[in-house]
């Protein structure tokens, strides 16, 4: 059955009638949509575009795909501290293939939903598998300041934290790329990190006016960092010995048989927790004054952090072990043209 | 060279430093950006897909179409009476081309200029070409009510105007698809149509309060019409000796002889008006009591508007000739997935 364009949209993104998502005014269906801010707030804006082939494989679950595609843009909002509002979507797809629209639908707006977050328009047509999400938060400016989170706001002497767990994602794409032997229940866990990320939404909105600076870790934690440091004019020195802990997959979770039979050595464990990118989680820094309050902030939110490093006025990023010795190593983090 | 993706954006797509665009509190760099609308205001959010053989050539000029991925994108906000304000990018590129970068990132930046549009964000990335634009509006909210044009607003007794010329992208695209043979010098005029769109912005924001319901030319004239009556809940009559003058391949601009050459029907002539798509005009509806008003707003916005039917109360969508009597003709409109 041939499906058309309106149709399509009648059929899967077009939801039933419901109470007004607050800061909507108008949704899909007309040349635009119409947003109406809060009075003194800001909108943040952010943009994301899925490749199928680059960024997942073409035989994924719809589902966990249509989930992924709004995650990946909730982490921006998160990383800003800001309340997701809504969003667009553009989608190129090679046919209109109702069973794979009905699992993308379904996978997407039930994390749209989880976030209240509304689908309001959008694009669709006939091309190479695409999928482009814009996404709208709201974020308070009190007194004339915003309240959003950046990447500039570092300063010597804060704290580095990051949230949860990193590097399981990329562990799980080397494994289904058959580029690394992983234990079937272990690459089920680190599967679900790389095809069901989880935004940290509700830990960026606990830590405005505690965190002094924050990113997503989409391209790798150092990376990430790097970009934190070169907008905040910094340094930092990253403590090795913690952060190697951070990779679930070496944490057997009810299958310690399982985890010991993945077989890391240390640079390749250090190497997934540094520069495996896709994992979503939060990476902030905060005053060192503030350390109950970032852990007020992580249990509010139900969201671990661990404290990794230090931000110093000395440009460069140093990795050190449990000692604080010098710790070498190129973790490159992953650039789309490289 | 290879252009790594940070690089690509420094390169090409961050602008120096210039006085903050109104509404803009942070542009590119961060997770997100922030718009700060005016008190009173609502936030216009619209979204164009293009794709590579879809909707345009491979090898067309890059400079048209970094100006073209902004005109349609610019061509809603219009058909909502909107003052463009900001967009996004997000570009899936097969590889970092530096010519082609250069080029459409000139187009692109010349119509925003234009329209003193900040881009603000998005995302690049590698794969099949497909470039994905989200604009941001500024539309006042008066004592309660929105000025925005929406689709929904016409009532039976309005009047129904297009502006400028229709029918000519599509003439162009069979041209060069070796659908139709044109003459040289008509072809040239009319690929200007299709591939350097102007968004009438400048009219959409003159006919607010004037226009009762609006939606840009992008799917053919009755396809969106009938979007418009559908909205509206209501019908329309379109005098088809009118509009068959719409067609400007048929009115030499200094070549008449060109254009004596170009052998159409009268039912050729008439489906590339009424059917032919991607012209960014304006469709929009007016009560007859306003006439005198929307050609106020036609001289202040420098754009021509010519009155092509009426909306009835009866549904549906009538053709007639000069003397009322009912044309038939199926014209049917572009669909993306038909």
């Amino acid at each position: 059955m041939a499906l058309g364009e309106f149709e399509l949209i009648e059929r899967f993104f077009k939801r039933p009638a419901r109470p007004a998502a607050s800061g909507v005014a108008l949704g899909v269906g007309d040349d635009c949509a119409l947003l109406q801010p809060a009075p003194g707030t800001q909108v943040a804006i952010s943009c994301d575009m899925l490749v199928e082939g680059r960024h997942f494989f073409p035989d994924v679950d719809p589902v966990s795909l249509g989930h992924k595609a709004l995650a990946v843009n909730l982490s921006d909002l998160a990383a800003c501290g800001t309340k997701p509002l809504a969003f667009t979507l553009a989608l190129a797809l090679p046919e209109a293939n109702e069973a794979w629209l009905d699992g993308f639908s379904r996978g997407l707006f039930a994390l749209a939903d989880a976030h209240r977050c509304e689908l309001i328009g959008g694009d669709t047509t006939q091309g190479p598998r695409n999928i482009c999400i814009t996404v709208f938060g709201e974020v308070p400016v009190l007194e004339g300041r915003s309240l959003a989170l950046l990447r500039s706001g570092a300063e010597a002497g804060d704290d580095i934290y990051v949230s949860g767990t990193v590097g399981d994602a990329r562990l799980a794409l080397d494994a289904l790329n058959g580029r690394l032997d992983v234990p079937a229940a272990v690459l089920a866990q680190a599967r679900l990190r790389l095809e069901l990320p989880a935004p940290r939404v509700a830990l960026g909105l606990a830590l405005r006016g505690v965190a002094s600076a924050a990113i997503d870790v989409s391209d790798g934690l150092l990376g990430d960092l790097g970009h934190v440091l070169k907008a905040s004019n910094c340094g930092a020195t990253i403590d090795t010995s913690i952060a190697i802990e951070l990779l679930a997959a070496c944490h057997p979770s009810g299958n310690a048989h399982a985890a010991d039979r993945l077989q890391l050595s240390h640079a390749q464990r250090l190497g997934y927790v540094l520069a495996g990118g896709d994992d979503y989680e939060l990476l902030f820094t905060a005053p060192s004054t503030l350390r109950a309050a970032v852990q007020a902030a992580a249990q509010t939110s139900g969201t671990p952090v661990t404290r990794i490093g230090r931000i110093e006025a000395e440009p460069g990023l140093r990795l050190v072990d449990a000692h604080g010795k010098p710790v070498s190593g190129r973790f490159a983090s992953f650039d789309h043209f490289a």
